[in-house]
């Protein structure tokens, strides 16, 4: 219970933070959110298809989330997009805190679209609100269907379920309408996406979907 | 700094319980591993093609670690050896009171060996000593070859590593002598095996690995 309690006010403190950032956004006009997934599922490479594909058309910037490294800034920052690496040191999630101290080094005046990348962690980031609109999960085909149901607090707070590496199926043991199905049972809210950065399929509708996110001037 | 020191607190008290673990392992001759890893890397298809190997051979109970959920079980219990399931509902990794609370419903009398499924997750349980022997962590093609150095601790505290999807090579983006060179610069001691669940291919020799850390009697 101990644990519990000083977990409760970590996390209140973190909501206020969270708040003032989804102000800042709100008052700039910037649509952002919070990509997260288990380790290897394909968060940065989703980002660089997505970042080719909206390029010259929308004005997106990257806060990019690792335990150790930057290489996922490094593979970002070729795209010519502004890019933010957060290195946790061993921290398990971001938090709001360290996305407004980020947010120091972005121009955010003409900013329409901000990513946040999170550290690859099915469970810890789900409770952290980092101010954003919405979160996106992916969960890949390659890590099978029943993940929704093992790890449900992430796919309950997700707006957005993306379903990577779909084009790996045929060589995997995963049922794709089991693994809508579990997605749905947990969240029926969640917008499904099916994925693919090796042929690029699905990438085209989940950029419209952020085309249609952005909101006007 | 605060989190930092009540953390410290806890992996304190979470040591000593270990330590308490640990003896009664040593003092009922059990040979226990704590397999980690990234949802969906393969731990439990990884324990079903152990115990399909090691039955009729060697006594193996099983603890597995769940956010939520009791599939992991169901899976293992088909096999016929001892298995209980913790539930952390929402916990991001086991510690060594769940264990040690565990170990009230298993017979450590004739045991030789206790593998304990942690929570899938590449991050929180590296810093959880469950009293084990080793911990093995898994790392499958299919999440690429950078993860050693972006989750090194997970890494650095293991001493087997399970490369784990090998049949799925061809297909993945993961460069495998990168990921065994980048395994090794964070850790120079791993035992390195190649595994797959579809093929069995290096089965046999993780489970050879595994009955040479039987304890005589």
């Amino acid at each position: 219970m101990r644990v519990i309690t000083i977990e409760r006010k970590i996390l209140g403190k973190n909501d206020e933070i969270a708040e003032q950032n989804r102000n800042l956004f709100l008052q700039h006009k910037i649509f952002v959110f919070n990509l997260v997934s288990s380790p290897g599922s394909g968060k940065t490479s989703i980002l660089e298809r997505t970042l080719e594909h909206l390029a010259g058309t929308i004005n997106v910037a990257v806060i990019e989330g690792d335990v150790q490294t930057d290489f996922d800034a490094q593979r970002v920052a070729k795209y010519n997009v502004p890019v933010v690496q957060i290195v946790t040191r061993g921290g398990c999630h971001l938090d709001a805190n360290l996305i407004r101290d980020a947010l120091q080094k972005i121009s955010l005046d003409k900013l329409q679209v901000l990513i946040i990348e999170n550290v690859g962690n099915l469970v810890c980031p789900a409770n952290y609100d980092l101010g954003e609109a919405v979160k996106v999960v992916i969960a890949s085909t390659t890590e099978g269907d029943d993940k929704p149901l093992k790890y449900p607090e992430m796919f309950r707070n997700a707006s957005v379920l993306l379903i990577n590496k779909i084009d790996l199926l045929p060589y995997v043991n995963c049922d794709l309408a089991a693994l809508k199905r579990n997605a749905l049972q947990i969240n029926p809210k969640l917008t499904v996406f099916e994925t693919s950065c090796t042929t690029k399929q699905g990438i085209p509708d989940w950029c419209e979907w952020i085309a249609g996110k952005v909101p006007s001037r």
